[in-house]
C-alpha cells in the first residue's frame, strides 16, 4: 500500500486562516497524513483542536521540542517526515533549527526568519542534512505563474528589460488612523512582528514573485517606506525601485493601507519580444502582450501550458481554482523532493527563496533609513 | 474524539476529473473519512486505485451490490454512513435506490436518473427513509450564489421579473463535425448517455440554478434544440424560453457547440428594484444593479455578505476560492445534515432539486419533439 | 477647393440626443456643412437653435415640406444634396418619401418606418432614383463590428452555427411599476410609438447586428414578449428564437426592464473554427475564440485589422473611440457614397437592412400574438 | 446669430493624429470654427490640406510670424481669437510667446515648452496679457477624470495617503533595439525631441493627472531612468517616487519600453476614508473602494455624478465616450473662458499645469542624473 507522508504541524490551530489552508493543501493529492503536532501553545486547547479535525491525540504534545524528541525515538516507519511552522515569525527559526538538526523535512511559512543571520543559519545547516525545506510563498503555486515562469525562461517575451510588482491591501487602513488602535495591533509592535511589518507580510512575496518569474537576481534596492504616522515604527507602505543584473529595471510596490485593497498582487514582465501580466485576484488568467499581434490570454488547464503549469490544474479549463489549489501544488511537488521523486525545482520555493527574501527585507529597510539609497543584496 | 463521518465511493477511479473534485471537497473541513468503495469496475484496477490514494483496500468492493451488503453488516459504528454516486449517469439510479433501501445517505452526481419517473420513484423511497440526499449541482455552493440567492429572498431586488441564464461550453465543437467522431463519442450515445446530452449534462445546471437563486418555479418551457447535423440523435445546442409562476420570463441558453467556451456559466436576475449578475467563471464577484446608483460588485468574504455566503469562504477577501472550495461547502452542508447539526436547507442541493432536473430536461425535449410549443412542468 | 457636402437636417433641435450625435458625427471628418432644416416643430425655436448652433437662418424652414420644395428650387450647386431624419418614428416615412421624390439622399435613423408595407414603398422609389439611403444603426460603425463582420465573411470562423444576441436596458424599469408613469410615457403608446416598444427600440438593433455580422439572413422568429402588467399594451422584453437558413439557431433578446443595465447590447457568434463575442459597452475590443489556441483578443487600430475596420479608427491603439465616432464612420460612408468616391458597402446600413428591420418587428409580433409560434421573415 | 470662435491652427496637417483630434474637438459643440492657419511648413501642402479640409485658403499662411502679423491687421470681429499649437515642441515656446504678445488666446500641446524657464517666461506674459491659455493634457478631460477630482476635492476618500500613476506605452520596444532605428528616429533625438523622451510625451501626463485628481502638489521626486541601450542618450522609461506636501507617498512609473502596451494609463488614489481608481483604455469607469463595503462602480452619464463631470457627456449612460470626447470637454471649457461664460477652472489645465510639467521633466532627470536623489520641485 502507498503509504501516506507521516506529516506534524505546529501552529495552525482554532480558527486560525493559515491552519485550514495548509490542511485543505496536504490533503489534496492523498499524499499527506497529519499525525500530530503542536496546534496551539495551551495543551488543552491543543487536544480539543486535534479531536475537532479527527486526529489521534497521541501525537499531539505541549511544545515542539517535546515533540521533536518524542518523535525522534519513534520507529522510521512511524516518526514525523516532515512538519509544517504556521506560527508566529519569530517561532520559524528555532522551530525549523532543532527540526533540521533532527533530521525532519521542514516547510515554513514566510518570512523564514526574523533575520537575514538566522536565514544564513538555517541554509547551512539544510546544506549539511540535505532535508527538503519549502518556503510556502503561496502565490508560486499557481498554474498561470508557474506558465509565466516557463514562458519567460523559454525565451518567449525575450531578455526582460522591465519589471513593475504590485501587491496592494488595505486592511490596515482601518487601524492606524487610530492611536489606541494602532499602538495595540501586534502587526504594529516591532517585538512580535519583527522589523518590518509590510515588506515582511507582503513584500517579500512581490520580491519573491519578481525573481521567480524573471529567473533574474535583484541586484539592488531604492526603498521609501512610509509609516503614515509618527509615532508608529513600522512600515505600512513600501515603494521600492529596483535594478537587476541586466539592465532592467523595476519598482515594487507593496501597501497595507492601500484603502479597500483586498490581495491586489499583480505583476507584470516586459521583454525584448513581449510582456506578461498576473493578477492574484484572477489567478487562471495569463495576459500575453507582442508588438504587433492581438493580446492573448492563456487559461488555465489548456494543452498549450506548460508541463508544469498543467501538473497545478485539476480539471479543464473554465473550473476556477484558486489558492487552497496553489497551497496544495506546493505540497505536491514537496511531497514528490520527500519520496524521491522526479519534480520540476520550480514545484515550490525552496529555503534559499527565503534567505532572499529576508535579505531583501533588511536591505530595503537599510535603504530607507539610510535616506532612500541604493542597497546592494547579498550575491 | 469527533468521529470522522464514514464515506464511500462508487465511480471516480483513475483519472476521474470528478473523483479528484469529490475526494478533495470530502477531505476539506476534515468532516469525512473515505473508508473504501467501488472506484473502478476493474477489480484490480479498483484495488490498485485505492492503494494511490493511500485507502486500506479490505473495504474495497467488486461492485455495489456487494459493497452494499456486506457494507450493511458492519456495525453501525464501522459501516459507511454515506455513499457518493460518481458513476456514468444510468448507473445512479439503481445505486441510489439499494443505497436508500439499505439505509444509507447518498450523495449523487446530475443528472440524478435517467428518466423523471425513477427520479420521482427514489423521492419516494428517501420520503420514508428519511435519508440524507444531495444532488451535487456543483456550483451552488460557491459564496456568492449563495449570496445572491439571499438578496434575492430577502427582497433586494424587489419581484423577479426577468431571468437569464447562459451554460455555454465548446467542447463538442472539435467532435461534432467528424461523422466518424460523432459517431464514436459516448456522450453522444443514447445508449450509453440517455435522451439528452446537453441538456443532461449542463443545461440541467443552468435550470437548477434558476430556479435556485430567484426561489420560483419555471412553470413552462418552449424549446428549440440543435443536433447540427442530421446524423447526430442528440441535443448539442438548447435555446429554451421559460416563464415562471408569476409575470417573469426568461431563457436559458445553453451550449456545447460555443466553439472556444470553457465553462462559461452565468446568470442575470432583474426584479423590480434592482439587478443580481453572476458568472461561474469568476466565481467570487456578484455584480448589484439598480436604477440610480453605481454598480455595486460584491466579493466573497466580506463581512456584508449574508452568513449563509461566508459560512461558504475559508479565507479573507481577496483570496479566491474555486470550484474545489464550492463543492467543499457542499460536503460541510450534508455532514452537517447528517450530524444532526442545524443548517440552512440552501447548504446543498436535494433530491427533489434533482427532481426538478428531470422534469426540465424531460419537458424540455418533448417541447421540442413536438415543434416548438409550451409544455408545463410537474407541480 | 473640396466642396463639403450640403446636409439638411430634420429634428434634433433642443437638448435632443440624438441632434448632438449626428451633428458631430457628420463633422468629424469635414465631409458636411449643414446649411439648414427644421431642427424644432415651433418655428421660433427652430431659429434660436440654429442661430445657437451658428447656422445661417435664411434656410431655416417652417416644415419640412417647405424645406423641400423651398431646397428644390435652389441651384444644384447650393441646395441641399442629403437629409438626416431625426424625428419621431412616425413621421419618417412621409418624410423621406418625399425626400427621394425631389431627388435628395437621405440619412435616416430606425426605425426605418412604421410598418413594412411603407419600408417597401420607400424602397420602390429609391430603386428609380438611384439615391444613397442610409439607416443609422448607429453600433454598426464601430471599428471592431467591422472587424467582426470582415472576419467571419473571410472564414476565420468558420461556418456559422450558433448566434446570440443581447440587447438589455433597464429604463423602463422606474416608469414600467407605476401605472400612472407607464400610462403617460409616449414610448408606451402606440398611438405616438407604434406598434412595439422594445423591438422597434432596440430589437431591431440586435436583428441587424445579427445579419450584419454573420453575412446571413433570419428565416424565422419565435417570440415570447413581455409587457409586464396588463394595461399595457406594449412590448418592454423580448425573448427571441431565432433560425437562420443553414442550420444555425439562435437567441434575440432583448429588454427594457433588465433593471440597472445601461445599453448592454452584445453579441456572440459560434463557428466550426472559432468565435467572435463583441460587446458596445467596450467597444474597442474583439475576442476571438477558438477550440485549442489562448483567447485573442483585438484592439481597433492595429494593423492587423481589417482596412475596412482601421479605416473607422483615427488614432492608434490605446485612445478609445465612441459611439460619436461610430456614427462618424457611418457619415464618411455615406459621403463617399455621395461623392462617387469607391467604398465598402459595409460602411453604413442601407435602406435594406431598414426594411428587413421592419419585416423582423412585424413577423415577431405576429408570432407573439399568435402563441408563440414559428413565423416566416420574407425574402 | 451666436457667433462661433475663430480658431486658427498651427500644424496639424497631413496625417496628424494630433491634427484629427483637435479639429474634432473644437467642431464637438458648435462653438468654433477653423478660420485658417500653418498646417504643414510647406505651403504648398498647406494649401492642399485647407482644402481638404474645407477651410477658405485666403488665411493659410506661410508661417505663424506672417499669420500673427496678417491677423493682427484683421478687424477685431475677424482676426483669430485663438490659435491651437499642433507642432513639434521645440516651436510651442516662440510660436505661444508671439501669440500672447499679440493678444491671441492660446490653446497648447504638452509639454508646454523645452525648458522650466521658457514656461515661467511665457506665465509671465499670459499674467500681463490676461489671455486663455489652456495646455491640452488631453485625458483631464475624461468625465470620470473629472468626477475623480471632485470626489476627492469633497473629501469622499478622505486625506490622500497614497499616490500610484501607471503611464505604460510599448511602442519604442521594436526601435530601442535596432541601432539604426533607435539612432534615426526624432523622439530619441534630443536636437528635435529635447531633454527628455519618455518623460516629456508621456510622464508628464502622469505626473499633471496625480496633481490634478488629487488636488495636491509633489515637493519631491527620485527617479531611476533607463536609456536601455549605451548609445542612447534619452530616458525610455522612468521609475519615479514621489512625496507630496502632507505624508501621502507614491510612484510615477511611465515607459514607452512596456512591450505591447499601448496607452495604458491609470492612477489609483488611497484616502483615509477610501480608494478611487481609473484607467484611460476604459476611460467611462471609475472604482470606488472603501474599508467595508462592496466595490462601487460609477460610470459617466449617471446623474450621480458631479454637475462638472455630466458637464463632459453628451448622452445617456452606456453610450461610450472617448478621447475626442475628453479633448471636445476641454475644447469646450476654453469656449467659454473666452466667451466670459462662467466656468470651473477644472474645465481646461491650465498654463500653470504646463509649467508644472516643464518644472516636474527637469527636476526628474536632475534626480536621474545626479544619482537617484530627491530632488525639490519649485514652489
Amino acid at each position: 500500500m502507498n503509504k501516506k507522508i507521516r506529516l506534524g504541524v505546529l501552529g495552525g490551530g482554532g480558527d486560525s486562516l493559515i491552519g485550514v489552508l495548509h490542511r485543505v493543501a496536504s490533503s489534496m493529492f492523498s499524499r499527506y497524513e497529519i499525525v500530530g503536532g503542536v496546534f496551539n501553545p495551551d495543551f488543552n486547547e491543543n487536544v480539543a483542536f486535534a479531536k475537532q479535525i479527527g486526529i489521534d491525540t497521541t501525537r499531539v504534545y505541549e511544545n515542539f521540542e517535546t515533540m521533536i524528541s518524542e518523535e525522534s525515538k519513534l520507529d522510521e516507519s512511524q516518526r514525523m517526515q516532515v512538519v509544517s511552522i504556521l506560527t508566529p515569525n519569530f517561532l520559524h527559526y528555532p522551530m525549523a533549527k532543532k527540526l533540521l538538526e533532527n533530521n525532519f523535512h521542514v516547510i515554513c511559512e514566510k518570512p523564514l526568519t526574523t533575520s537575514y543571520q538566522e536565514a544564513l543559519d538555517l541554509k547551512k545547516i539544510q546544506k549539511e542534512k540535505n532535508s527538503v525545506f519549502a518556503v510556502t510563498y503561496t502565490y508560486t503555486g499557481y498554474p498561470m505563474v508557474r506558465q509565466m515562469t516557463k514562458m519567460i525562461s523559454q525565451g518567449v517575451i525575450g531578455n526582460v528589460q522591465k519589471v513593475d510588482v504590485q501587491y496592494f491591501q488595505g486592511w490596515l487602513n482601518p487601524i492606524i488612523h487610530e492611536k489606541e488602535k494602532r499602538s495595540s495591533t501586534w502587526r504594529l509592535d516591532p517585538k512580535k512582528s519583527g522589523s518590518s511589518c509590510c515588506l515582511g507580510d507582503i513584500g517579500t512575496h512581490a520580491f519573491n514573485m519578481a525573481e521567480l518569474v524573471t529567473g533574474m537576481k535583484v541586484n539592488t534596492v531604492l526603498a521609501d517606506l512610509n509609516t503614515l504616522y509618527d509615532d508608529n515604527p513600522m512600515d505600512v507602505d513600501a515603494n521600492i525601485l529596483i535594478r537587476f543584473s541586466n539592465n532592467a529595471k523595476g519598482v515594487i510596490r507593496s501597501s497595507q493601507i492601500a484603502t479597500g485593497e483586498e490581495n491586489n498582487l499583480r505583476i507584470s514582465v516586459y521583454g525584448a519580444k513581449g510582456g506578461l501580466k498576473w493578477e492574484q485576484e484572477n489567478p487562471n488568467y495569463l495576459s500575453h502582450l507582442s508588438d504587433e499581434n492581438p493580446i492573448q490570454v492563456l487559461k488555465s488547464g489548456h494543452a498549450y501550458n506548460d508541463p508544469l503549469s498543467l501538473d497545478g490544474t485539476k480539471l479543464p479549463p473554465g473550473h476556477p481554482e484558486g489558492i487552497f489549489d496553489s497551497m496544495g501544488n506546493i505540497y505536491k511537488g514537496v511531497a514528490r523532493a520527500i519520496n524521491n521523486e522526479p519534480y520540476d525545482p520550480a514545484e515550490f520555493p525552496s529555503l534559499e527563496d527565503g534567505v532572499r527574501g529576508m535579505d531583501f527585507i533588511e536591505r530595503t529597510l537599510e535603504s530607507n533609513s539610510n535616506g532612500n539609497v541604493w542597497v546592494e543584496l547579498n550575491k
